[in-house]
């Protein structure tokens, strides 16, 4: 063991493989013991958003189903996307840009306060990317829904204390940055002493089903 | 919007990038409305494992830190790892075999009862492979470790409590199928009545510092 672990150096850097929707980069590196690693390779993408959205008053969570070809299944989870080069323009935040822009592409639900919620990896290993979670806690119907000609998505409102119960079993499945993402919600809700009286109110049934006592 | 969502159908597909490391399929597809989606590339990959792995006695987490070249940073995670077809081999499940060998390789503990935790999907849209997560509540140190010669990781002891503040607070970063095994581990140990008395402990230890009252 090395007194502390250090980065390897790239030796040599190129694209193996590039079109519109993929680019590998295959790095030839060095490691800090002078093992050659070659080639390893990087997925290069932009970074991710996803939002656990409720609604206003209700504070329903926002959710949706798609078709995911990777897994060839019907599969249901937050709103999330990628952040465009555009979701820069004039913004502070060029991903909350891209969370506001993906809620209300695929639900039409806009509006509320986002707030940042978890900056996590979606896998150091292989991507360069990183995926930022909001939680938006009083989104409202009312946008207009932009959906790409391959995209057929249903929006599904659900109660987050089932829907976290449903989790917990196993009878839910989803992808693990939509349940990072939920799960830091419900932390923060739980953990938070500064609330609206409607989140106060999702705080206690959260607390009472998921048999905190 | 139709009724069902529906599956593509696959036209034609084929390998366009396959190495030691990597492989992907590329699709042509159809969706249900008849629109062409072409292509529409997958990368498979065999199934992934972690394991929130807390040791006997002190249920301390156990941590590991090491260089992931996608991100360029060093990295503190829990133990995981690939599926391997080794992994199968008189195994009742081929998962669990392989997060003992994981935890094992990588850190010398090994031992104790694995329960499956959370099953998830790295990501639906562009993966085919699922990420399988364990608790493992009692493991002991014993075993040999076995790295490979590129990798250099440092085992870390960390109190479950504390991890999970710092994940909730931003401090701490992690890859999202982590935070989701470890909220998920923390939902299991805060929600079950069948825990042992220093599993009962480490839930009043987390429910006081998650700030639930």
């Amino acid at each position: 063991m090395l007194d502390t672990i250090l980065p390897w150096q790239v030796v040599t850097s190129s694209v193996t493989y590039e079109d519109r929707w993929l680019r590998i980069r295959s790095d030839h590196c060095l490691t800090p013991r002078g093992v050659q690693v070659n080639p390893y390779h990087v997925i290069e993408y932009p970074d991710w958003v996803n939002v656990v959205a409720l609604a206003r008053e209700t504070l329903q969570l926002v959710l949706v189903r798609e078709y995911r070809h990777g897994r060839r299944e019907v599969v249901t989870g937050l709103v999330s996307g990628t952040v465009e080069p555009s979701d820069a323009a004039g913004a502070t935040d060029p991903a909350e840009s891209a969370a506001r822009r993906e809620l209300c592409e695929e639900t039409g639900y806009s509006a509320g306060e986002f707030k940042r919620l978890l900056v996590s990896y979606p896998n150091p290993a292989n991507q360069n990317n990183l995926v930022i979670s909001f939680l938006a806690l009083d989104v409202v119907l009312g946008g207009d829904r932009l959906l790409d000609a391959s995209e057929d998505i249903e929006v599904v409102l659900a109660e987050l204390p089932e829907v976290m119960l449903r989790l917990r079993s196993g009878e839910l499945r989803m992808q693990a940055m939509h349940v990072a993402a939920l799960w830091s919600a419900c932390a923060h809700i739980i953990g938070s002493d500064n609330l609206t009286a409607a989140a106060v109110a999702l705080r206690e049934k959260l607390v009472a089903a998921l048999g905190v006592t």
